[in-house]
């Protein structure tokens, strides 16, 4: 099992890799605790996979290295084992699945792992790296499950004991449940009067369902925006440790965690990966007695992709009244459209994009309607234009 | 005149207020240099500023502090003006252009000043400040001219120094000439064998004309995404310092501004503003001659607007192939449109969004065109999509 001495030995070896990031007060995200971010989204692969990938193949022996490592990732793990492969001198292996963004299996390349791109799921590219493994005698790095792993994430733990010796809780997202089992472990035993909470996404809820039964679950079917903690079964090891340090596990749903993910970008100037913002989204939610304390959320990764991440922003953006889409209906002469543009402009909305449909089943046989996609203050100033449209006489739908 | 020893005195007045915030490795940026950004956009007000403002604020006299603050800005400096005067418990009073963003005031007034909204632009706002102080006696606090600013912003100076003793070069944003004044100040007094160099927006390159005709120049019009740093002017106290210290001022223009802002964002999961991204967009766009040397970044401040942020995110998207929009001539007939999403899923391309239209003066009397907003994976996605269409017999436009 995990003693505490192989913490601190993981901190040791991992000085000269890991950054030990920065743990920031997060002061202008509304809470009602005093709020700290741990930032491992600033680790040096944008992720705290980094630490157990690299401390588990620091740890193996001369043989082991020689025959080099495996693993199967489509995301963090994947570069953590490369780069900690690379460091050490070693050949690597991933395995992934064929359909993996190009950005990460160019990531992963370049921290000097061979690639092996895998036709089908996840599943079967887990399939092939065991049949390799099998077949050329290279060590497996689970991306959870295994006590180096654990030890190496725990070294989180032992960071924010240090940066934040007054610290009364801690929250921490939970995928196969690696992270959680290492940073619990650390706090619960130099400082058990520390909380622990663990945090899944409401679509991927394997830990959590497990904790609440008693028993280590199986999910047929995963699905959240959180796509690096969309973890099917949480792992025994982890499992074991959660159950005995972890204070409570939540869950928060995908519009929590788009929340969080624009919180943190717009107030903190932080990118945070969906697994990486549940901690703020349960935290920023309400769904931790925690209210008062001193609280570190730890944002685990921001290797978000930029095409989602900009979905994010703009549902962020509608739902605080900051972009809206008018539709108004007009008739078909000269002059109305002009007329709409100049009642925008005197009300100081900002046009992103205009749609001016002359067929349209609704509106009269001589009419037509427009939609109107503009940036506004607030949702006071999308209601202040609407009215002045109402006033001058338009028909607005929407 | 500015000694070392008031730079010192600043630091430790800032110890308890102005996070040293860290210096982490760029890895992840393609640059011929060792590349490390210094997070100043990780500051408690999300910007430098607070660290002169604060400091200038904590050395008024008695008599000044119960009197009370004044100061004029639309962004960064308002807001370290507000949480200075706040922490030394003195009044503060800040004059606002009317149409600052509501975000702006609000994160002003959160601080806890008072807000002035002044009818017009910023020039406007600056003569009622002006007006407000005569009238009242409020010690008004420049936002770079001034040189116990000067000497807070210097702090980060120190800190580089501190935090990276092997720098050997500095690159600093220009605006009015405050940070780069005390930093320069700092380093060259400190370690004369560090360059630091200086940018400026192409689209406001009042330091760089004045450093290059040897007297302060005066530029009627600004206009760069890099809000921040639209100075019409730089102060005679930054001027004469910058001449003295800085070794070399460069600019960048918008498109490179934007380039480092999405670098800073994907890569290195920090929000940067246009301000703040100038230095990491010279660096990049190789505008200074720091090839393989250790590099010091300075990213001054991220109080970005989430609509500009989503601007620039987009404008990125598309020049990196990972957005793209067909236009797609068709026969107004049944199928079709199913035809052509058949061949765009097939290829493995996303839609975004979809606008069908019937009229339309470049096609004939019974066609019609679409246009297809799609996310791709880069520029060879785009062209794999666009010969599928071609070869399904279809007539893309765009």
């Amino acid at each position: 099992m995990l003693e505490i001495s192989e913490l601190f030995n993981a901190a040791a070896v991992l000085k000269d890799v890991a950054r030990p990031t920065a743990v920031i007060p997060a002061s202008k995200l509304e809470t009602d605790c005093q709020l700290y971010l741990k930032t491992e989204n600033l680790q040096l692969t944008g992720s705290f996979k980094l630490r157990g990938a690299y401390y588990k193949i620091s740890q193996l022996s001369d043989e082991e290295k020689k025959r080099g490592v495996i693993a199967c990732s489509a995301g963090n793990h994947a570069q953590g084992v490369a780069l900690g492969a690379t460091h050490n001198g070693i050949k690597a292996l991933i395995c992934l699945p064929a359909g993996a963004p190009i950005s990460k299996v160019e990531a992963t390349k370049g921290y000097g792992a061979e690639v092996c791109l895998v036709p089908g799921v996840y599943d079967d590219a887990y399939a092939k790296a065991v049949e390799l493994r099998d077949k050329h005698g290279y060590t497996f790095v689970h991306p959870f499950d295994d006590p180096k792993v654990i030890a190496g994430q725990g070294t989180i733990g032992l960071e924010i004991l240090e940066q934040l010796p007054e610290v009364e809780a801690v929250v921490v997202p939970i995928g196969g449940g690696g992270l959680i089992a290492g940073v619990a472990f650390a706090i619960k035993t130099l400082r058990p009067d520390v909380k622990v909470y663990g945090v899944q996404a409401a679509g991927a809820p394997s830990m959590y369902e497990s904790v609440k039964k008693g028993e280590i679950c199986h999910l047929n079917n995963v699905s959240t925006i959180a796509d690096g903690i969309a973890v099917k079964q949480p792992g025994d090891l982890t499992y074991e440790l959660c159950r005995k340090y972890v204070d409570e596990v939540v869950t928060v749903n995908d519009d929590e965690t788009a929340a969080a993910i624009l919180a943190l970008m717009e107030k903190q100037k932080v990118v945070a990966e969906g697994a990486g913002a549940v901690a703020v989204a349960a935290v920023m939610f309400d769904k931790l007695p925690v209210k008062g304390k001193k609280v570190v959320a730890v944002v685990s990764g921001g290797n978000i992709d930029v095409n989602t991440l900009n979905r994010v922003i703009n549902r962020g953006l509608t739902k605080s009244g900051r972009k809206y889409t008018f539709i108004i209906d007009l008739y078909d002469k000269p002059g109305q459209l002009a007329g709409v543009m100049n009642v925008i402009a005197q009300q100081g909305g900002n046009v992103i994009s205009v749609t001016h449909e002359r067929i349209n089943t609704t509106t009269e046989i001589n009419g037509c309607s427009i939609r109107l996609e503009l940036e506004t203050r607030d949702q006071a100033h999308i209601d202040t234009i609407r009215q002045a449209l109402l006033d001058a006489g338009f028909h607005v739908t929407n």
